[in-house]
């Protein structure tokens, strides 16, 4: 029979490990962060930051504010006084914190899949003559997806990179690939399933050598992985801000256009609001100079508000701190998969070298569809991905040891129950 | 010189309107539903509903409750929970209370130009062989500027309409252009300038005749001109939220695709959250069946949530009192402007025949764009359209016949300032 009531998860922690995350907590310069967000009653232990970080308390405040402050008070005026802005203001915000991109390249609208499909349409029309897209078959499907649309309405090819999932996209994968037939290649920077970290520069080279553009999805690199787009040279980048960034569920998508690029690139969905006057209510569409020609529609100004705050704060911790912290945490989960959930069955499927490894790490046993059923019942809040894999998200700055110690003892003893 | 300070809209106000005014709000059956609107300080008149609705008392509660109860509380469950259907829940709420459309063939997502694009794009693939799309000069810049970038990619030609901007676009316009070379129409139901109604039943069933599809753009219409979308046999619609729904800025846009349509229809924003099983993470893109497919991205969770509380007050006002106020506003507004400011050289633009004007009424005087300026810091918020266009638009439950008639009686005023 399947245990309902939620086991002890302090008394069931190896003494061993309780003490080890109680020092690793201790020693946590990033530990006081933890109060900025909001409680959640009943919770045991948050495993799943990379899927859906939680509110900061600023945020609550923030959103009451805005609807008196702002919605009520200055009604449309305030399209004038901020909103309008809003877009490329926040886009700056997140590339000067999380992405090491100068101001004028980052863009904040529409949804991830909206704005990679905007991105690649821009990206192959830019490379006229070229009809093939490099991808590779462990990318999240959006991403999959949207290039299968793209080549089939292009007439173009999609030469899928099939990696090692224990590797990832290597170099090498890269260079067996690209020619001089190819007009962009699409990679995710961190993995969603295994958090193996590509080889940003590197690649970037390689895919420029054949004279091709590249395509970053940050999706679970932007707030918890640092990059550098404009160092490695990187054209393009997509990221979601309601993983490490706390949008909130759905919040918009950024996107990244290397300066040099944007006056060569045009992207297919022409609205008001990337025109170059948008109120001037003109005959013909007329891009907006610089990145403001990848915004197409209005912007999504209530969706926008909670990531200001959790920007914030990543700015005022640092992100080499953030990144430390990421990988004291990932290596925490590795120790204790290895010691405690191994002689269960669970088998470590994510890097070992933390110098390769994103935010997550993702676990794998045959019953683990199962378990996470069990363990969301229980407050431990992992997520699952098929066929086999438990991700357990580390989100740095709302995210202690002792919560994850707690959280794996519970992944232990959902393998353990006899419903699972 | 400019008077910045406001002037005393009350004493300003002609006895006689003022009386009537009053009269008009003591009679008004829905006068009691003003006050669940957030109230505006320094507000005089807001004028404008028909660009960003004013946020419900009830929405300032919603948005902190929400970080509460659902984003922390629930953390990723809430996707099983609701957020996952709230893209066809919400969009089935508004086909019901105000579209005149039967459930699961509305869906909310994306912004209104990346709707147009996709629903444009799914309407002319589904007519191979047609190189026409017909639009008129008079629409709102996103729709002519969508219909541009599609007409240049698929090698289309726009078909367009030149309508007498006092009459709009008219049964025989659309029936001169239409042939059968034309895959789509696309066209406003209210006008965003002159507010003039086209004859949706009429103009669809020639769009017909012609073999080809019509894509109906409601944004100055939704919750304030009801429609009958079944009943009209149209094929596709998008709308706003943040006008007469009250979403706030840049609140998600609604799409409408006709249920016999929906399996004959390709979007081509192919996204995980329009595939058939987004958490299978399948190989390859599969569309879901129905109304989900035309989604493509993450549900914008957040952005959705002040809509609820506009669509819960429309239900229980009722369209039918709703597009009564309406009208009684607008007829109000064009008596007071013929009888207080023609003299100033106040023109009405919109139709006299309030059967075919939606909710707002457009006045032109040459010096419209420096007394908007004027007006805004006096707090009276109409809005300036290009060339000599001022709106003043009509919010049925959040505005008074008294706002008017002071509104307008500082529009008298700015006009007799001499810095105007």
């Amino acid at each position: 029979m399947t245990t309902t009531t939620a086991p002890d998860a302090a008394a069931l922690t190896p003494p061993g490990l309780a003490e080890r995350a109680a020092a690793l907590d201790a020693a946590d310069p990033l530990a006081r962060y933890r109060d900025r967000f909001v409680p959640s009653p009943g919770l045991v232990a948050y495993l799943d930051g990379n899927s859906l970080g939680r509110p900061l308390r600023a945020t609550r405040e923030r959103l009451s504010g805005f609807v008196d402050d702002l919605w009520a008070s200055r009604l449309i005026r305030a399209w004038d006084e901020g909103w309008m802005d809003a877009p490329t203001e926040l886009g700056d915000t997140i590339g000067r914190v999380t992405l090491g991109a100068g101001p004028g390249q980052t863009v904040v609208a529409d949804s991830t899949t909206v704005m990679l499909y905007k991105l690649a349409r821009a990206a192959v029309g830019a490379r006229p003559g070229r009809d093939e897209i490099v991808a590779d078959t462990e990318n999240f499907p959006t991403d999959r997806f949207v290039l299968e649309g793209i080549a089939a309405e292009r007439g173009m090819t999609i030469r899928w990179i099939e990696p090692d999932p224990a590797r990832g996209v290597t170099v090498d994968d890269v260079a067996g690939v690209v020619s001089e037939r190819t007009a962009l290649v699409l990679l995710s920077h961190v993995a969603f399933k295994s958090a193996f970290i590509a080889d940003m520069p590197a690649i970037t080279r390689v895919v420029h050598d054949a004279g091709a553009l590249v395509l970053w999805d940050l999706c679970h690199a932007a707030g918890a992985v640092p990059v550098e787009l404009d160092a490695c040279g990187v054209d393009l980048a997509v990221g979601c801000t309601y993983k490490f960034l706390n949008g909130g569920p759905g919040a918009p998508a950024f996107g990244y256009v290397a300066r040099e690029l944007q006056g060569h690139l045009r992207q297919p969905v022409q609205g008001w609001m990337g025109a170059a006057e948008p109120f001037a209510m003109g005959p013909a569409y007329e891009p907006a100079a610089g990145i403001r020609q990848f915004i197409s529609g209005t912007p999504p100004v209530v969706g926008m508000l909670p990531m200001r705050d959790m920007l914030a704060l990543l700015e005022e911790a640092g992100m080499a701190a953030v990144r430390a912290k990421s990988i004291a945490l990932t290596e925490f989960v590795i120790e204790a998969a290895d010691q405690h959930l191994a002689p269960l069955g669970v088998r470590v499927a994510s890097p070992r070298d933390a110098a390769v490894r994103g935010s997550h790490v993702t676990l794998e046993h045959p019953a683990f569809r199962e378990a996470t059923a069990l363990l969301w019942r229980w407050g431990v809040i992992p997520d699952f991905r098929p066929p086999a894999g438990m991700r357990i998200g580390l989100s740095p700055l709302s995210t202690s040891f002792t919560e994850v110690a707690r959280g794996l003892a519970l992944v232990a003893e959902a393998l353990r129950d006899p419903g699972v």
